[in-house]
């Protein structure tokens, strides 16, 4: 159970790769051949394998290998744990031992092979559970599940091991849990709780306790995964599985490291489309990228920021503390479908009303003023000197007679109210006893979310504990921050939800006709000379300055003229990067001699550089718009990324820069451009034009469309600047930088 | 106890006003003369006035006014309540009643005049607190408690009766606490806890109520004023009496509204001097400030950015929930100094180690890598597999024997460590019970902080609820956030502290020499002209461009030369904003026909948009360097403020800036600049080379001094742009608008 930090292994999740059109090669899932058409251009699968994992959960047989009933043996306690709750759940349990005639008085089996039926699940006790796998298959095990360490977390040695155990795995037909997990999927669960459940999956027995103890407030847990290292089975089946199960409300995952960004993304797609809210703590906040990308995108958003948007793009609620996990997934499993956004903050305290009301609009909630007529009810029974536009303040009295049941129907009858909040920071028995009852009664009574904050630290009040905790109707919080949180979680899933289309099945399948273009351009393992990048994003419909590319200053003078002056005069050649920096660059070129000149000069600072060209560039000046950066950066976890960020020295200085995993579609684009803090200037400011954002939406999801083909070729690729013209205007291209691996 | 929000008047911090020099009015301060010099040169008070609360937390006599012990009267209720308090803390009560002979028994006078001693403290139960004013006074009652409602919080008409009632007291030499206030003061201390106590000052007395209740948990309170309408004594006043009491560790304050901004800090400048922490939950994030400036800088900092800044600048430590304030304040008041910033995380689990040290190390906590010769001292007590360079996880059976507590003194011993933290997630007693006694019994025997999160969401354990919360030694919390929120705030605190010198004994308090040339620019319920705002910055020092005011085209270009090419020319007038939008400016203008032009094109411009001039400004172009603005907002509360931000495009979309309330020096300047998220431009971004940041903070500080000096008379001020040259040659004034009040 207390184990160490789980060595996951991160898996390449280009599963197969579509070299060019035509060839197709047979992927393997999972060691079932998948169909090709169930994979995208870039060779990724599209639909989430989903695992059956009821034998795995109920099984009806199991075998325990290198079970135990000697004294002061761990796993006599853990053969003791699992007769027991074999007993419960009703399946048969073997013990296998290769000497012991019994354990416990079950009669033993000296192997596998000898086991006395079909077997759904074995629990392998074993050092090396690595020798067992051959054998389990041949007996047609279903499920196993691997208890050993020293694998992936312990270092490279381990790691080995784990790639060797998994290959095992996938060969033998069977399923694995762990190594390096525990028995958290057979710890007791109350039966005695009704209502949509919680189901857990965590890589750390330890860290998901907490989640696991809110049964004992009065929350239901349907299942526990404990997925270890995850050599086979990984948190993304588990997610797939448990979306389909009736009786999971929400899923909530505290990860350690994701084994395959597609995975983990198809897992979640899948839940969106069926509308189960996934929570998680992903650990690696502060984790420093491994990417050493020279160009600006890549060092915009290091790889957490990367999990951080996928994550939202599929809509899973990312949150820091098991405290927040805890909270935000019991209010998601068991909250009905909003009928409003509006939030109202009812308290018997002015000051306490007017504190959550500030911190939860900061968070954005939405707290409308209630109606005039809305008010002129609730001032039957509230004092007219009260506020009761939203918060709505009692003052206190009211609650403690007729008149505090009355006043909470009243807020919940409100067609604009979707959810009531109120915050009791102080106990005071004769007010907030019957404020807590009146609280639970009217929550039943309503398919609107009830939400009661019990501030006291103290939280041994019966009212919290039997009132409070005893409803399962009503959703209660220890703090104003975790309520907030929570609620804003709920609002913002079900409004994702209902919008949700999903990006896979409009992703493209087959490469488009830009991609045998763009192949003949790509340079194995080299930087692309400007020229050619730019030819890179032409083929895929991005637009360049008119520009020529020439050889001799006389060339420069007739090309300038064809572009139209002014002109940008450039070095071009393959290995040129901070052009600007070593005078690479002239620019606002306005007659013959001057082009003359600076094809001279650009010629001579190479020549003294030592930098070899292949001409000269001779490209029409464009100046007015909002310089943006458009690039492809290659994540680890995820592939290739799509970032887009403001330029010049907000990109430099301020990173303000917003990624994407492809596939994705206009809607992602424009969500992107509204992550970005500098998002105003595209509006115009100090009297600037609008520039055209559907232009720049459609660069993102062309660049992101070359992600998809081109991206597992490209080390990165930058756009900087995209120059943004005024509106209807459209977006050029002005410098382009790309790396091929 | 349930009042509602409360009615906190705001007052004019500049209660007596330095005209000029040599002229110095008497100021008033609490009724009694304060010197002349204990003011700055704005006005303002330097030192905070510390009443002397001894007898009104510990009343030797106390009299109840409209004391009751008729049945079903709200009276009744409190009398019976100070009646048992007074016998608790040995005071003697005296019910006042105009018509009854005894109340509860103990005999009642009259009226307050018949009063059988002297008293300390009168309880005010009626109605109307102020017709007793003059009766009080005259009775020489040193304090009076109003619990009466109906005052700031219902509206202007109670406002304007609070107004009267503050000056009635105001004239009587009685200090009053409220009105809309009510018993906290009496609650029930528990006097079985020792060590330092948490003084707590709340506006609403349910909003202290889970703050109180720590007392529960084993945490020492030692006073509570409820502060309510603050019609007398305010938050500032009990924040300077507690930071003289030996037995308080820190102040936990809930505020709803400040009364006066410059008591605020003159009070937690008293706290920092002697070390105290105060913490404090301010609501009014989202209030929207109520000005509406024309400059930039003036709408760069709401009101609330304004009150985060002075609080910064005071070290008081601003939280958001109260869940944090109870946490926080609980640590920073039983915590000794800290030896070390070092923070190690220790754990049972290596997930809740590298969990608990993602989010602290992502908080800003310093979690230094163990030294190699530690951790082989750790590794003969923990498995070699297992990581210990911080965090440290020992696999969780070393807990469980007398390695345990060897561990923790290991981890203590180191000379580089401060802080241990231990994260336990799941209550597991065999471990978790012997873990956390072993924390208590080492923390017992060390003055470093000694750290617990008991992440179990049931908070019923007996590790908790005995071992843990029964030390005063050991920290505890339940959720990482806030044990990480504490931690922070606790290291942040006693840095700030040793650094500490306060702005107030360097605070000017006459006149600078610049001062009378300055008031002769200066036109009230004006804006100034371009040219007379920049001879304001020059009278302060503050550098601006050489320029000359000319009226014809032939002084145009006499200027020029005189100035030197290239010039700038802008119309200058009193109304003129918007010059560059209006086209109201030329730059880049190399010769004596381009000035000449320019002269007409400006002066037809004008003259075509109805805008009269002064006459045109021929200045120096000053190019290379980074674009700062500087100026000047009056706040509401605290007066005159400070911003500096990033100009440009930054300023205009992203509001870089940071704000500060005079007086300050050079630190807090530099500061300022920290904060700026664009900060590295000042250091040369893209091969530009590194800014003059000492001229920039020089100039931070000049008009710092102008705040301090004008600041009453200036509506705003605002340099923008500020252009800040290369390192060694200043920074220059380009454009100033000045607004006078």
């Amino acid at each position: 159970m207390l184990g160490s930090t789980h060595g996951t292994l991160t898996t390449d999740s280009r599963r197969a790769r579509v070299i060019a059109c035509g060839e197709q090669p047979s992927p393997v899932v999972h060691g079932r051949p998948a169909e090709v058409d169930d994979l995208d251009v870039s060779g990724r699968p599209l639909y989430a394998d989903v695992p059956d994992l009821d034998r795995f959960f109920r099984p009806e047989s199991v075998a325990v290998i290198g079970a135990s009933d000697a004294e002061g043996r761990p796993n006599t306690g853990i053969t003791r744990q699992l007769i027991a709750w074999a007993d419960r759940v009703g399946a048969r349990l073997h013990p296998v031992h290769p000497t012991r005639p019994a354990v416990f008085g079950i009669p033993c089996s000296p192997s596998v092979a000898d086991l006395p039926e079909q077997i759904d699940l074995a629990v392998l006790l074993v050092g090396d559970p690595l020798p067992l796998i051959g054998e389990l298959a041949e007996a047609k095990v279903k499920f196993a599940v691997a208890f050993a360490s020293g694998f992936a977390e312990t270092g490279a040695e381990g790691a080995a091991e784990q790639t060797r155990l998994a290959a095992a795995v996938r060969r033998s037909g069977l399923r694995l849990l762990g190594p390096n997990t525990n028995l958290n999927a057979f710890e007791k669960f109350r039966d005695d709780l009704d209502g949509p459940a919680i189901a857990l999956i965590t890589q750390s027995g330890h860290q998901g306790r907490p989640v696991f103890a809110m049964q004992e407030l009065g929350v239901r847990l349907s299942h526990w995964a404990p997925t270890g290292n995850e050599a086979d089975l990984e948190t993304a089946d588990f997610i797939s599985y448990f979306s389909e199960q009736p009786e999971v409300g929400a899923i909530a995952c505290y990860v350690e490291g994701l084994k395959d960004g597609r995975s983990f993304l198809l897992a979640a797609d899948r839940a969106a489309r069926r509308g189960v809210p996934v929570v998680a703590v992903k650990v690696g906040r502060t984790e420093t990228g491994a990417r050493t990308a020279a160009s600006h995108t890549g060092k915009l958003t290091g790889a957490d920021t990367v999990v951080d948007a996928a994550m939202r793009q599929y809509g899973v609620i990312r949150v820091d503390g098991l405290d927040e996990l805890q909270d935000t997934a019991a209010l998601l499993a068991r909250a009905r479908t909003p009928q409003a956004d509006g939030v109202v903050v009812y308290s018997i305290s002015g000051g306490t009303g007017a504190h959550f009301a500030d911190l939860a609009s900061e968070a954005g909630l939405s707290l409308p003023t209630l109606s005039s007529g809305k008010q002129t009810e609730l001032h039957q029974w509230i004092p007219e000197y009260l506020n009761v536009a939203n918060p709505v303040d009692n003052g206190g009295h009211p609650v403690g007679d007729w008149r505090g049941r009355k006043i909470i129907d009243a807020i919940l009858a409100d067609p604009g109210v979707g959810v009531l909040i109120c915050p009791i920071t102080g106990p005071f028995p004769p007010m907030s006893d019957k404020l807590a009852q009146d609280l639970v009664d009217a929550a039943e009574q309503t398919d609107k979310l009830v939400c009661v904050v019990w501030g006291s630290p103290v939280g041994t009040e019966a009212a919290y504990r039997e009132t409070l905790l005893g409803s399962s109707r009503v959703a209660t919080f220890r703090t104003f921050a975790n309520c907030i949180t929570a609620v804003r979680a709920y609002l913002d899933h079900h409004r994702f939800v209902s919008a949700y289309r999903s990006p896979f099945d409009e992703a493209p399948r087959t490469p488009s006709p830009s991609f045998r273009k763009a192949q003949a351009l790509m340079r194995p393992g080299q930087q692309l000379s400007e020229h050619a990048a730019k030819q890179l994003l032409r083929a895929y419909g991005i637009r360049v300055p008119r520009e020529q590319l020439v050889t001799s200053a006389a060339a420069a003078v007739r090309a300038a003229s064809l572009v139209g002056y002014p002109v940008v005069m450039k070095a071009s050649g393959a290995q040129i990067a901070h052009k600007t920096e070593l005078g690479l660059v002239k620019i606002g070129l306005t007659s013959a001699s001057q082009v003359r000149d600076a094809y001279r000069e650009l010629t001579d600072i190479a020549r003294y550089e030592g930098i070899s060209l292949d001409g000269v560039l001779v490209c029409q000046m464009v100046e007015r718009g909002v310089e943006m950066v458009v690039g492809v950066t290659h994540d680890q976890l995820f592939g290739p990324t799509v970032t887009v960020g403001l330029g010049g020295v907000l990109v430099e200085v301020l990173r303000d820069a917003a990624v994407r995993v492809p596939p994705f579609g206009e809607d992602q684009a424009r969500a992107m451009l509204s992550e970005l803090r500098g998002r105003a200037l595209l509006d115009g400011v100090r009297g600037a034009p609008p520039v055209d954002v559907d232009a720049l939406v459609e660069v993102a999801v062309r660049v992101q469309r070359m992600a998809l083909e081109l991206g597992d070729d490209i080390a990165e690729l930058d756009i900087n600047p995209l120059m943004v013209l005024p509106r209807g205007q459209g977006a050029v291209a002005l410098d382009a930088l790309v790396v091929c691996r």
